[in-house]
């Protein structure tokens, strides 16, 4: 890492902390009031959910069960933004979020690992943007990406200046970066959705947003209502499986609980998605259609 | 750091992951429904907010105000808690919690300093047992304590395991360590509510308990009645100021909101108490009274 690039960023951003105190638009102003309300459960899959042999029969299966959202990787994304439109036209089903593909980190030391990340993430973010995606995932390090900046307060922001140079590209796209904290044994650097949600606000982008994946919760939230909460506006996505082995919701029996999560994302009205990202150990399209039954039904249960 | 003793502890500690993602007694069941509750505002005092020349005078003030509750130092309170007692009898003033006072940290590189942390919360907690408190005020390394371990899965893991320790000589005593979340400027290590709650949930002690500091939040958290609700069953003791200058609630004017945090306190069905730690610019005999009204106001008005 340049020491001075690195200096400048931190004087640059020194002042993150005033800033973020200062306003208080979020203290100040109560949080969504916490009033019966009845936003829809809309449901997105990756690509390898639904059963079939092609993304045609997919989105065949996953529009007879009004699955409303795809989610596809972000890996060369730019070449698949015709065949995309082409296959969900006439369909109502919309591109919900893009997962990653972006290659480097932006929290390695190498200058040119970061750079890598940026420019991999523009395009993928281009690419978004024509696909009306709400935005794109983004880790700012895996564990087993190194060597890796410190986990200190001067790379903390560092991190947030480098959030708004991302974020202000992903709002130039009419879209947004989507941070996710992943559980302790993935990215120990990031790992809850208020602190995901504080990385946002620090950043001050209208480009940056976060979301909650219900698999990473179970290990390192206490409370899934608590943390949606904290997501508040930046909360952009959400992701579900089951919460023992990372399967199909249901397949894990009575430790399949969303109801407290989606009590507060019903509070908050929530309007992204729920999308699947999960394997199964059973039958495909029984334990698919088994987990969307149960999803809705423990929605349709959730007071707000 | 004893290398064999960091290894041992972290392999003690290895299955924390599976056993906090396995149980899920936090995730499957819903958190406490948010329904109207009417706890009392119990208000806290550190020593050094009332006016007057004594604890006597001091006591006396509070109590003309309702105050009901104290939150003293930790430092030398062992040769206190009988004059403590005394002055307390007779009076509608319990302990609060004990505000730190330990030395040495437990993220320290040495192990003597680690030692004299344990040694000294040892003590402090025994007298906060006798003296009936909710518990001692920890913070795990502020920014100024050098040489630190780093920032790792493997240094949380081992705190984990100090925090089990000390929770267990807490619970001994009949009281509890309370992690205190601070902001950036002075402890990187803990910002969130959030994540003082998945230490505790993690240490796996009855012992342990966490808290929000309304000031530390300001800055730190996105939501303050998320913050709180991952607190939770942990959520032990909270501290007040105003938002912009740790002066008394309402020398900042409408910086000064604390309903949407109180909404969740409320909600929480919260027990403990909301304890001053700040100083002011005003007269303090009227500042302190103004304060303590404006919290009553806005706890009235905040709606679970």
């Amino acid at each position: 890492m340049d020491r001075k690039d690195f200096l400048v960023k931190t004087a640059v951003c020194g002042a993150a902390w005033a800033v973020a105190a200062s306003p208080l638009k979020l203290f100040g102003a109560p949080a969504p009031a916490a009033k019966a309300k009845s936003p829809e459960l809309k449901l997105s899959f990756q690509e390898g959910i639904a059963p079939g042999d092609s993304l045609e029969a997919k989105l065949d299966f996953m529009e007879n069960l009004g699955i409303q959202g795809l989610e596809p990787g972000g890996g060369g994304l730019a070449s698949r933004v015709s065949d995309l439109t082409a296959k969900l036209s006439g369909r109502n089903i919309k591109i919900s979020a893009i997962c990653a593909g972006f290659s480097g980190f932006l929290l390695a030391e190498d200058a040119a690992v970061r750079k890598q990340c940026i420019d991999s993430m523009t395009e993928i973010l281009a690419a978004a943007g024509e696909l009306g995606a709400a935005g794109v995932i983004l880790v700012p390090a895996f564990n087993s990406q190194k060597p890796v900046l410190p986990h200190t307060p001067e790379t903390r922001a560092f991190l947030v200046e480098e959030l708004h140079e991302l974020g202000e590209i992903a709002a130039k796209y009419h879209t947004t970066v989507i941070l996710e904290p992943l559980n302790r044994r993935e990215a120990h650097y990031l790992r809850q959705v208020a602190d995901a949600a504080s990385l946002c606000r620090d950043a001050q982008s209208a480009g940056m947003a976060c979301m909650g994946d219900f698999w990473h919760m179970t290990a390192e939230e206490t409370s899934d209502y608590g943390a949606f909460f904290s997501g508040g506006p930046y909360l952009k996505h959400v992701h579900v499986a089951s919460r023992r082995n990372r399967i199909m919701p249901g397949e894990d029996g009575e430790a399949d609980n969303y109801i407290d999560g989606f009590r507060a994302l019903k509070a908050m009205n929530y309007d992204g998605y729920v999308s699947f990202e999960c394997g199964t150990r059973g039958n495909r399209a029984e334990t698919v259609t088994a987990a969307v039954n149960l999803l809705r039904k423990q929605w349709a249960e959730a007071k707000a």
